[in-house]
């Protein structure tokens, strides 16, 4: 501990020093706030090592078993906080060691035997993000859930599908939801990936150069739950490639949930009105009486910034720094802790809101347009021989035809299409209900009944699995 | 107030609502904890409100008065709280009008009259961030201060100069640390500039579209302490512009601080050994009793990421956002407090560091070797009439035969120079002295000692007048 | 030259090296490819740096005389070469410097006396640099003109105004069109000050650590048309602060021109359908016969990512830079081209778009909502005393009366509004008029026609005291 | 194609315009000088589109055969061209449909049936991608490879270590280079990871829709050489996700070698000089005639900005944008094609650095301090049972003792040891040896000649089974 001119702060070191921290260096210095929420897996590793040194003989069994029982006092007491304020300490190891020595007195000392905090740093936040990673993926998966369960009921329902946000082709409602599904699969299967490579011990790489006393690190790894052990100690202590990795998905989902978000806003326009969010995830105006305002879509779509700002943050806090552990590595934490919050924040919203939504189906049909069927025009055409880039240059003929004449293309006569190309048939009128182009579409990934059909449990296989990869 | 089903939470909206909103909305909605700071924005906003109307005749004498004494009761209130965890209030808005409301009763209901959170908000950030603004350039003046102290007191000791991180040319130490002071000088000028910006009032704006109360917002202006009203409604409700251009000065700033550090990292190296950081900035391991860590110069380069995040993410917040407002625009405030509390944190510390460290000047006169005095041996050729690329290409030679022979290039014998080209002179050894090198650089911006004079004087002019700016 | 061991490229450099740069090396080296757009700089401050090194003695009047020719020869031969193709010089600098020794011999050599790459590059690329501000303000300028134009034209016309994308209040189609003006004239401001930071001289400065020779700096910043000179020769060879704050302008003006983008995208969808872009700004599909799309928009929108991720990567560039000058800088040249290349690319086209586009008046009269008139109903009650508070509340009932029995809000008869409040006058239907509500906002930023004139002549004003600023 | 009065440029679509794009809209519009490296594949995929439609009936086997030797002979055009100058065409899709139907008429015009141009780019980028992240891989694991190589022949040197850029204790250099390794395996596994995802075909998709006529797409995809085949035609269309992977993966890469980078910049400073770069790899100074500067590593540190930089701009495209295909989606390319580009160039440099860097033993030997050794003094005392906390601050105390003296910690005498703590032995004076300190962190992944070897056993292991994931 420094010495007592050095301020109140508590400390792990200070026998070659002279004064204490300034004030202004202290107040920079103490991470006590943020790495508060790692107390529980800090003695949890300290356990293990206390276990780990028994093991090699630097601890006597009494004095293992000493520390083992203090640490869970100390758990017992930080159980009981509301949080960090009550602590002068530095760090959440500092407050940890402290409050063990407190209790057991010298053998406390004895626990940080061959251990740095750069290890146990590097420990303790891979056991929250192996957590942190799980949680994200289950909540996740609920959200795909929710849109495939509203796509399931919304299956039959065919809506306008967009390209450049201008009517394309009919799409069934499900269609459009399971598309913002996918993505999210993809966002677990990248988190699943991040769990692996999280998922292997740093301790026992000392400060950045390994451990002199004879740990087995394999049963270390065994005993805290790691599939694997780091295998060079001054990559171990500065390797923050799994953090910034998960950070990444989380600006990854941040933008997938954006444009989620995006279609919602959208869609609970006036002016599209395909849907109505449900009144809990619906606020009002101070000064406007008749807002119902999509919030939940817009907060989620404003918190991908910080989501993209954060691994922003993390990767120039890794820029060009030189070899060994670097104190800039504490910048690490902040950013993990805040874009799993975010997320932790804003997906059970959306969710709620996807499960709360009303589709309101006449809006929809209201706004099919048959414009949207010149592509089954021309199709029906290259049906009959005719090369496609030709048929397109037809139906584009006919489509203008259609609006200098205010009509839609569906009212056009067979006559007219015809002085422009002789080879419409009939049935050509057959293309113009939204509901058989969507059944022609019927390949794999296509919009027929059988193939969205056949999209859900696709959908359900890969979540399963996806969750299931750790 | 929403209706009782709808959850703990205040809001100033609901007579269209059927349902409260969802606990995982409301916790994403709410946004007191971060916007709390700005109460006492809030409450002198609302003082100046209340007697536009009285002028615009919406409120009686007597009904402004009220909310007058009633602001100031709630701002007693306020002032005594530890923060906003007593509250379930929606938002500091919310909150201040309803403890109005429950002080005077129904005259602080007329209050909102005419105004909407949106121009409210706006108003409130910006009195905050012109305060905040002139707290980070008077603290950066601090350090650029400190710098230029430490730059009279070391003028005279000749350093290494590098570039590439090779060394290059003698260069004065406090010609060094002047180098790190101008780009100070140059964010506290951008700092003023967006000043000027964020110092015009929105309040007036409506939720978009004005105000139907004849408001002088010009006479509103003088009230609050702003030198202009903004010209459009719908642009002055979602211009978050000064917002992002201050963010983006901290994170220059940050990015000039980064360099700074760097070079305290590496100068306190044991290898460069040509500063040493003081005890009170300096941090030990909790494992090696031997460290001196530079932390207040790692942990400020680190911090340099987090601005550089927040930057990101303000600019993704505001990328493609429609016309209006829009509720991301809530995570605005956030990513600007973050890197004021940043630059707040760092600033006085790397100031600390600066007036602390000590200037080795037994290592630094050590790590002077003769080869950077190459250029001066070119000169001194071109003097002689030998073209500058020929007189390059012989020190370079001459470079080479010290080197291979083992020796510095000062240890080189006349004859050895002539060797290469008769043009070398007897009086070619003044060039190996590193102040004669220093002085010989004479012109404005060089190293001689009066140059150096001559740019302090320059500082402080640049520092008064951009300080004084606004 | 390096030996002609060294592969083919040309440098400045070599005496001291017994082998040329690896194949590998060489790639990544060389710079000509980017920095060849200066070449026209290089040789106008070369010209004068020449003219510098007579005044100060180090070249002869005939020197001079012959260099200044000689780089006249190389600028014709430059002016005709189609790009850097056909040269293997490492860089403008090395191309420019050898084609010159070609010509006049010797002499050439003489030329990089007491100067730098360092300070060269600085120099040219500020003089590149102020002319391309100059170009972009003034394409900047053309573009709020031509909302401004757009504005005049259709001030009368009213559209729904929104917030969170929800109808919100009426205001002026001119109102909207020039919200999206003002961010620009702020923009155009910024770059103003980012000029005159820019307009300093580094010639001079040498490597680092300044001139050995008699140069006036002052002369030479007049002879280059420069307002000042930079006051650190350390600062001034690193100092890229002009660059990475006009990549921020122009990621900025890259989000206010995605903003104005999103608005187009949007207003041209068949459910929205308020404008109708014009056909020289319309892509059609390669598979839909009937798509007309917003292309302009979308790619406007979309070429914001690279503007602000050019800031990212300048940020990233500098942070951790130790001391004096580092290659890294070499990647300051990219980034500023692109943002530069990229807006001029982008803001022509945008402003095309606003020209060409119709504004489609049924289709935005269609459009509006009573609902949107809300607001006035509760306005309509606090001028009879009610406080706001409740009036909104009674306004809010009121809506939801209108929409449970499938009616707009000013189909309510006034008993049944009277039923709720008694305060309803007559005179209450006067606020259903889009008309009345937007001239009812008439305070300076407001809606009514008069407000959208004092506007107009406002934004003239900033214009043009922004482009006169430098 | 669009009518002749729509300017030069060649596209497919135009059948409903008046107009042609106006020159603005053209130069914006444009995307083949970016995609123009895509010819290959385009022609690939559209050889397989061909042989689909076949099979589906929709093109006769003589057009199927047609189509065939028709792209085989654009193939052979293209493959002649220097690049894209010479075609006024908006894209390469346009390009190549346009060449075939010059080639074989109106058979031409029938490939795109069914087809769109987005489910085209899609398919094209992802058989580039697919081999870009091979080539990417292969790259980096020779450099793991170079690394690895290195430190078997400097596996016995022992070198300081550090925290913070102190001296903390000593490592091997083997085991330094290899610290630099891991992180490189890490980012080969995160490519693979990418490969599958990227593993996955869209052609069939249509526009947003999927396809109206029976192709089989498994056998697509089986002769496209994609294993698997995506599942829903609007995600389809729209979905970036590997590509914003392959840049992340590629801006940690970046981050990686920068640090690398850092390393040999630093150590290869006249005051560390541990390193010493090869000519091949070290550039002069146009000015300082001894200049050796370590361009390589600079320039390679400098990359990863733009790396950073490339992955912020994707982001910001993809963030917000609605349901279906949306123009912004173009800049994907070319950040995708930059980020591969600028690995390209810096991968193989810095790999050639390493091979051919010396590694300055004498220097190194020089620079080792007996402070590094306090921990394995405060180890001696734990072996003798003295608690840890106790015996770092003992070894604290004499380390100040010694510095205070002016002397190395190991000058003390054994009676000033025991004047602090009794418990020294004799034998202390035997951890002042570095090569016994190395040899005493044994434990797996410790600085003991048989943990690196073991270390080396696991990275070739891990290597191999990286590179064989796909």
């Amino acid at each position: 501990m420094r010495s007592a001119e050095g301020g109140s702060g508590h400390s792990l070191w200070g026998g070659r020093f002279d004064e204490g921290l300034s004030g202004e260096m202290e107040a920079l210095n103490r991470s006590l706030d943020v790495d508060w929420r790692l107390w529980r897996h800090d003695i949890r590793g300290s356990r293990a090592w206390a276990r780990g040194l028994a093991r090699a003989g630097i601890l006597s069994e009494a004095e293992a078993s000493d520390i083992d029982r203090g640490l869970t006092e100390v758990g017992a007491l930080l159980e009981e906080q509301p949080g960090p304020a009550a602590f002068a300490d530095e760090d959440i190891h500092t407050l940890v060691e402290r409050l063990l020595t407190e209790r057991i007195g010298p053998a406390g000392g004895k626990l940080h035997s061959g251990r740095s905090r750069n290890d146990q740093v590097a420990t303790d936040f891979r056991l929250w993000g192996k957590e942190a990673i799980d949680g994200l993926c289950g909540q996740l998966a609920v959200l795909v859930e929710a849109l495939a369960a509203r796509a399931r009921e919304c299956a039959g329902v065919v809506m306008p599908g967009y390209t450049h946000l201008q009517q394309a082709q009919p799409v069934p409602v499900g269609h459009w939801l399971l598309s913002r599904a996918w993505p999210l699969v993809r966002d677990i299967e990248q988190l699943r990936f991040v769990y692996r490579e999280c998922d292997v011990l740093p301790l026992g790489s000392g400060a950045i150069a390994g451990c002199p006393f004879a740990i087995d690190r394999t049963q270390l790894a065994a005993d805290l739950g790691f599939s694997g052990v780091s295998e060079n100690s001054m990559d171990a202590v500065s390797d923050r490639d799994w953090a910034a990795r998960l950070i990444f998905c989380a600006a990854m989902a941040g933008v997938h949930l954006s444009q989620l978000a995006e279609d919602l806003v959208l869609f609970s326009t006036t002016e599209f009105g395909f849907v109505r969010l449900g009144d809990g995830f619906t606020t009002g105006s101070s000064l406007m009486p008749q807002k119902r305002n999509p919030d939940v879509a817009e907060l989620t779509r404003g918190k991908s910034g910080r989501l993209v700002g954060n691994l922003t943050a993390m990767l120039t806090v890794l820029k060009g720094l030189p070899t060994g552990y670097n104190r800039d590595l504490q910048e690490d934490k902040e950013a993990v802790f805040d874009s799993v919050d975010t997320l932790r924040l804003v997906v059970p919203a959306i969710t709620g809101a996807v499960h709360a939504m009303a589709v309101v189906r006449p809006r929809i049909r209201e706004a099919l347009r048959a414009e949207m069927l010149a592509t089954d025009l021309a199709d029906h055409l290259v049906r009959r021989g005719v090369p496609f880039r030709e048929s397109h240059h037809i139906a584009g003929a006919l489509v203008r035809m259609a609006e200098e004449s205010g009509r839609e293309l569906s009212a056009l006569t067979l006559a007219e299409m015809r002085s422009v190309h002789p080879g419409f048939g009939e049935d050509v009128y057959r293309i113009f209900d939204p509901a058989v182009s969507v059944e022609s579409r019927a390949v794999r990934g296509g919009t027929s009944a059988r193939a969205v059909q056949t999209q859900l449990d696709a959908l359900a296989r890969a979540l399963s699995s996806a969750s299931g990869t750790a």
